[in-house]
């Protein structure tokens, strides 16, 4: 007799167009990686910056993150010669390292609550080592290899993308953008730029990892230089696929640009931005449309607020059910972050260049000089 | 001597991979119009429930939306037999009426703020008429004709989409939704399924609307009858693709899945969802995921939220420029809701109706029997 | 007891990344028709010669063809605004007129040989109407439509694309394309633009059809004005795209370039095109690579043979089977054509032009100046 | 002032749609490799079975092939635990060795006749390194890795796919596939399953070689056990896609299908394949469709030829012209093959698991069950 195999793929692992990412890798497996295809040839890559976008995002950075150690390093394998790019698809590869795997081991058969566990089990058939490898944040080290790649694309078209903590727990970062210092954001282990409230964040989050527990947060994204007219009507918007792309952000819940939520209390006359004339250039005295009109970039700076929920993992003792259906107490012991929020800000900023890098190849497709 | 020509292409004009949609048309041209290519044969197609969700759609069913008059009447050319899809391309067409283009004529060379005319004109170097055409909100009713087949698709399937309004200017509805009656979301103007707070929020579509001004709002999205597993891993992860449709919509600035921008100030112990055994079922207790974890339906209800700004065309008089830079007090008169809010609740089902029919088929090939 | 469902979905109506065409419609239908979505803005259409290729395609044009008359009238939709494309989607349709499906009554249940009759019912469940209604050569008007646009893109460009018929049944039309006048191809119902051997062409036609049979033949497509570097390396070579193309057009069995399968019995020394200095230009001495290397135009002619097997629709009497497997006799009577490669000419061009059209657009997005 | 710089990007590295190969790599870089994204998991892999398939197309085989010496090891990264597939992406990467860059240094400024240098240098504005690294044929390593994996995955589905020489030079054979003893073909250095032919292929070949010079030949595709309705309708038939893939394959000028050109010349009632009941089942009691009726395979064995050029690279002293145009003799003294067709069969397999595999899984996408 022939037992029938239920065989199970999945869907999902490239994004992008012109300029695209496929990656691979589970977090437990050898190694994780991807290709950047549709990178322009000519581009001197700055090889070190590349590294310093991983070491931003990789753990063991401060005591505020988990203590697991990765050193992260990427190995490039075709498309850059010289550290000039080639223009053809760019192989990379990370190896994976201290992989504590029998940390994993007790909960093999139990439900972390919020987690995908459950899900991809119902989904996949099998457990965490398949498609929870790959449920791992472990991946996002891929995006931001192809994002510090992207992000160099643009810087040569003027474009600056930065993002900082504004909110974790309850203490919000209310000041304008505009008075912050945006480059000492890697100076705050909060990653928030304004020494007190940032000071008051990490009180938190200690006093919440004392606990047992974690808290989440928002990072506000900040485009510069934008030129006017990237997006695509219709299905393609500009603020869409960039919230697409923010969305896949682990324990991401909401996104919103501009005036975002609190557009729903304004009337029109308050929340239009009215066009002025200023040293001959078209510019609006006011940003509530968050640097996009009709989905396609206004030239004005683009905003774009992300809120991440608490970590699923935290210390205290949770009721939850085992892949029986019964009833069973957990308790995680593992190394996790007690607010991921900080570690978040370069994979906010690898996203939104992914998107940013894709669509200003695909604005010069629109154009067809004869 | 030989002139050069700069041709302008648009992109972005259909959504969905395997259960696909095509559109296009301009607001003022001869006919909008579509193809939903790969809806699966055999369908029992109700052609009047998709003309009912066509007439929630339309302009002029009530005092507080734009007397505009369309009828909105689709024809069906290919791909439906005896009312029964075939498996083929579903064409369709809607042929434009009532297109007073001579409203528009004082806009030709005149911003108007916080609209698509700007970026619009420097992207395609062309006005209205070309792509201000294809901004218009008049593209909806395609969307809607593809949302209201992949609802009935979806209906097989056991799953419901609900749309009603939660909050318009500074009335919001908090309510749970599981006190509200979902069934009566049309029979309110709002489409807030409140007779209280409609009625508040009536009164303040009515003053704006006096006032020559224009108010934003919140749509609220129920899905119920989601199996476990919909979405896919990594970069299309069931809430993202989900926030690209409807960020997609004309005028959405934010958008968040369960607990949202508030999950920025809970405690991970407090955040979590815990599972629960319930009649050898298993469920959770709470539902701050919004039936999405790790970007796969739980098969819990999914929540999301869409906030919607104000309407951009107001009667109030406005600073903008014109095309030359110049600046310019702009009255505007044409036919305009003062609140697009209860007009976007079928589209905002329609659009997610699109997605998770996508995801439907999409599920089934995960799977492979041998 | 509920009853199972299997519904049936259909792929693949779609081709072309950068200028696309989308397709619907079943030759028995209300309308066929499509959308052209890519096509840039400010081309200067001439309607006529759209509908000028239809009439080079549609049935009934001499007494070699199918009797059967469609008049194959094309309304375009959006898209063009005083003969102009707008750089938004072209929707287009043609409304099915003098469907005899009586005709195809006695056909219900038999499998017509060497027909989709039978892949079609197997894969799909149902018969003819549905599937077999898209499997029709009637689904060649739509691509001839976007064909005719694209071809006026690239005429733009300096990009001529001619067919010719070189072989019916016996007769091979052996001159070489210089010796040929091309601009008299549609005087010869045979489209062989050689008096001789289109003489010759139908008397053989002719017999075939008095005794109730068909005939295959070979059309050779020729491109002159293509620049270098058209194609995209590894999996999107120019002649691959193109190959599919042509495969694509029904009854189509055999494609070449250049040498084609003659190249399988030359040496290298004489199968290499030399390059040689003229007039400031790079030539090659001879084109036995057809235009093509490394998958990239390479400024020659790019010449390529399609193979189409005889008409499969034959009056006389054939063996076969029904749709419960018992063996049939089979007497067709419907109104057939005897040679279907004159009216391939246009279509080969039709494809030809959507994949050229395509690649001159993908071209653009190669290079990115800053 | 600023020196305006162009960036040149290339498209085209990946392959199908479901089951979806992307590749990177310079044959003269770090390593080559790539992404298999969509193999379903739980699939047992004989990873010495891929590690074959490599080892049948890697040069320095017999002595009839370049004696350039190439260990070709593929090291897989992910997507597989134990042996066994996980239904994630499947990494792998192919370190390089062995690449005496210096034998090509001579050819720095000139363009071999009928090689990829002269397009690649006029599209990419560089040389060799870059474009001509990505135009090796050590490209297709890559996909006998993906292939191999698909091959496997189509195994389990009863399909079986064999490649075989069946001309070099003038020589053909004329046999019957059914005559063949296919299991035999990797016997044979040309393989040429017969010995006789074979022996006479060796003779050519290796006169071919000691006058400086190459040879081109066949390759003949045969796949069995194919389900009825592989394939997709319009554009995406089965032998279009098909045809693609294998005029992807370097130095390939022909593909045909059944009947092929020679259909061209016969009549429809010799053409046509009769449907004939055989024990219950329907089949056809001859051929001429080659597997593939309208654009789906029908069940019966499916058959392709692809006509290859003789390789480009000779010893023969060759004129030629250099970067500026300027008259130059040519001879060139790597290691190359004086016939590529016998490692082209792996080559041809691959790419048809490849085409397979991917319309394996999206005939299951075609049926929904509810």
């Amino acid at each position: 007799m022939v037992k029938k195999i239920t065989f199970v793929r999945m869907a999902g692992n490239s994004m992008g167009k012109l300029f695209r990412l496929s990656t691979f890798g589970e977090s437990h497996g050898k190694a994780i990686g991807g290709i950047v295809d549709g990178c322009p040839s000519g581009l001197t890559l700055d090889l070190d910056a590349v590294q310093g976008e991983l070491d931003r995002r990789k753990p063991g950075q401060s005591e505020l993150t988990t203590p697991r150690k990765e050193s992260d390093r990427v190995e490039f394998l075709s498309g850059i010669k010289d550290g000039v790019t080639l223009g053809t698809p760019i192989g990379f590869v990370l190896y994976n390292e201290d992989t504590r795997s029998k940390d994993y081991r007790s909960l093999e058969k139990i439900y972390r609550p919020s987690h995908a566990d459950y899900t991809y089990d119902k989904k996949y058939g099998l457990r965490d080592h398949r498609g929870g490898g790959r449920a791992s944040a472990r991946e996002t080290a891929n995006w931001v290899v192809g994002g510090a790649i992207a992000r160099q694309l643009l810087s040569h078209q003027g474009v600056r993308i930065q993002a900082f903590v504004s909110q974790i727990g309850s203490n919000v970062l209310s000041k304008p953008y505009a008075q912050l210092n945006l480059d000492q954001v890697d100076q705050f282990p909060t990653r928030c730029p304004d020494a007190e409230v940032s000071a008051k964040m990490q009180a938190e989050i200690e006093a919440a990892r004392d606990a047992g527990d974690s808290l989440g947060g928002v990072v506000t994204l900040l485009v510069t230089g934008l030129p006017v007219g990237w997006g695509e009507p219709v299905f393609e918007k500009l603020h869409a696929i960039l919230g697409q792309a923010l969305f896949s952000i682990n324990a991401s819940k909401g996104v919103e640009f501009g005036s975002g939520f609190s557009a729903a209390s304004m009337r029109g006359s308050e929340h239009n931005d009215a066009f002025v004339s200023h040293e001959g250039k078209v510019k609006t005295s006011s940003n509530h449309s968050g640097g996009v009109q009709g989905g396609l970039s206004n030239g004005a700076d683009l905003l774009a607020r992300v809120a991440f929920k608490p970590t699923a993992s935290i210390k205290k003792q949770q009721q939850t059910v085992d892949d029986q259906g019964q009833s069973q107490t957990l308790q995680i012991d593992g190394r996790h972050d007690p607010c991921v929020v900080p570690r978040a800000v370069p994979i906010v900023e690898a996203m939104a260049a992914l998107v940013l890098a894709d669509f200003s190849l695909m604005a010069r497709t629109n154009k067809l000089e004869i």
